[in-house]
């Protein structure tokens, strides 16, 4: 008979706590870079958690910590875990609660149903934010698969001047081993995250079952236009990039406001040079971070949107350039892990719902190696990436307790 | 019989070389702040151009420099002049080529016509960019006119972390003594100023007898939002104050675009709060530069725009406040002197055209203790304030034989 796995809301609680005391900031906050002295400690004291539930544990050569149980059967390993580093600051969930989540519930199942048959691993993966080095984000699920090119380590420049490379050696790791770290052994990859939006405190449900990832394209737009004096240049003889900017801005938000949920888009950047009053600016640069988890409505996504900056720019007559600085397919969740998790929330009785992601997350590197699922812990108020990051004890708990039972269900 | 003043093309570009050598940065650029070294060496040089020309001189309580020839009848005085700072850069010409002007025209005067019958002055007017400090533009004027505050010296800090005061009593004035600055015995005033706008090279007209000089509002705008993930907040349930600024920006600009010239907006400078790409922003800022030289058309484009922003700002469920930073009202020339400045073109041969004053300037504060009268330059490509900046000798000759008889008219 399949047992049920009862986590100690205690136990969730003091290692929230504990890890969330390494880089404290803030008050509730948490700075902790990767490969910073927070990180260290933050790494050795997941080292210790995973001992104490009887892995055995080792750095890879990217970073990653890893805690493994063999299993009796051998094959390909069942997987856990998400990222310790932080935002800068940023709160004690995002990301930490995985890693946590990974721990107890593996503890949990080893303790109540022994020796697995397949292998059972937990990681706690390095640079998934990209706080430190801005261009190495997913820096250990990118060890995992294997896309770190030879170059980056050296070329990849944090904004304390530090390359990567020289901060992989202050910390005992050795940049020209990176290629160790590919995995091809890892069956399913399972990644329990704070949702970071609302819809699950809306709902009035403790925890998600993620059916997809979003898919995201980040792009940067400049309008050119010719600076001018604000009161001598008369209003039609203007080459505004101010305008012709604010009207795309509008209208691309509009674009993902008209087609509703889950599209996204947000305008979060400007740049305007040169940034005077009473001066026609002579450039605007402006970010569009644009996502929607299904393929065909997202490639409409775009292409509308592109065809509105086109139209605006032309109308306007100003010259406009455009370039994509970040793009991630939308990655649906293994269908059968979906299952599986769903049917350990109800042997568990954890109400639970079905949700895409809006976030991007390591999973979606790792589904390039592995069968990937997630599960999204409720957030309060949707916060997160702020010292606000909040999610109550007993949902993280609910959480860990679909964990325990999926990880029984694919490992035994 | 009235004479005709034909000016020296030679002298004037010698004049325009010589002060734009001071301060002299970027190629053709020039740099001079009130109250620096270059701020000095400049007005010593306009001294000895009023001594070269007869003029007695004198540098008042506030920093403007005057030279003067006294009138056989006495009476309040018809008065010449513009500003000799800068912007950082700007070009040879803002400013500059009034304080030439002056100092050319009173001399062809008076060598030609003899002692007048009333005062003549020219004047240096200081710190009219506030490019130094930022809070006192119109330093000069204002001291003229009597509206700087006591507390204002010690109040007002430049870029450079130097009060006012501190800088005067660098160069040798005393703060105190502003009062003693004020005029109330100006019965005209005239400055010729480069157009900065590119009406009078459309026409191709070499000189313009300004109208009036436009009224202005400055508004800053801060629009208040929640900053929330750029992927996990469902777009619906956002609080996006660049969707709304965007909105904003590009309404009130079109109310100018609709209304069409004389009215011009102009949103030249946005601060976004936190200003990365994949958070919705938490606050947008933005200014709004708003002008008509209509008083009622001005009205109701302030009531257009003033309307849009509050009803952008309620379809989005958005607080919203706003403040006025700057104001002027419009400041029509006084008709009689304009009629005489443009019978003094016909006289000495040099076309001109009426047209409003886009630009604000140091005769809408004098305005305020004088009849006022302006005469354009014709700019190249309508810049200014930028090293690019370029008026042909030719016609800042024409210009000056337009202020020469001027003068005679009015003083003789």
């Amino acid at each position: 008979m399949t047992p049920i796995f009862i986590i100690d809301r205690d136990r969730v609680e003091r290692a929230i706590m504990d890890l969330g005391a390494i880089g404290a900031c803030a008050g509730t906050g948490v700075s902790r870079t990767t490969f910073s002295p927070e990180w260290v400690a933050a790494q050795e004291l997941v080292g210790q958690w995973c001992r104490d539930a009887g892995l055995a544990v080792r750095m890879d050569a990217v970073g990653n910590l890893w805690g493994r149980a063999e299993g009796s059967a051998g094959g390909k390993a069942i997987a856990t875990g998400s990222h310790i580093d932080s935002q800068t600051p940023g709160g004690r969930y995002d990301g930490a609660l995985g890693v946590i989540a990974g721990a107890i519930a593996a503890r949990a199942v080893l303790e109540q149903a022994g020796p697995p048959k397949r292998p059972i691993e937990i990681v706690s993966l390095c640079e998934e934010e990209g706080s430190r080095f801005p261009s190495a984000g997913f820096w250990g699920s990118r060890g995992i698969i294997g896309t770190i090119a030879p170059e980056d380590p050296e070329r990849i420049v944090g904004y304390d001047g530090v390359t990567i490379g020289e901060a992989m050696r202050a910390v005992g790791l050795d940049p020209a081993r990176i290629p160790d770290a590919a995995r091809d052994d890892l069956e399913v990859f399972l990644e329990l995250h704070i949702e970071q939006g609302p819809m699950l405190e809306q709902a009035g449900t403790p925890v998600g079952v993620v059916t997809g990832i979003t898919g995201i394209r980040e792009l940067r737009v400049v309008v050119h236009g010719r600076a001018d004096h604000a009161g001598a240049r008369p209003i039609d003889l203007r080459q505004d990039p101010m305008d012709a900017a604010a009207a795309m801005i509008h209208a691309v938000i509009g674009v993902a406001k008209e087609m509703g949920r889950p599209a996204v888009t947000t305008v979060g950047r400007i740049l305007v040079e040169p940034n005077f009053p009473n001066i026609v600016p002579e450039r605007v640069e402006f970010t569009i971070d644009s996502r929607n988890p299904d393929p065909e409505a997202r490639r409409q996504q775009y292409a509308r949107q592109d065809a509105l900056l086109r139209e605006i720019a032309e109308a306007a007559g100003l010259e406009m350039t455009t370039e994509v600085f970040g793009a991630l397919d939308p990655c649906p969740c293994d269908p059968e892990v979906v299952r599986v998790l769903e049917e350990a929330a109800r042997a568990q009785n954890v109400p639970v719902m079905s949700m895409p992601s809006g976030a991007v997350h390591d999973s979606q590197q790792l589904a390039a190696r592995s069968r990937i699922g997630m599960i999204f812990v409720q957030s309060k108020d949707g916060r997160s990436h702020t010292p606000a990051e909040f999610s109550a004890v007993e949902h993280c708990a609910q959480g860990i307790e679909v964990l325990a039972g999926a990880l029984y269900r694919l490992a035994y």
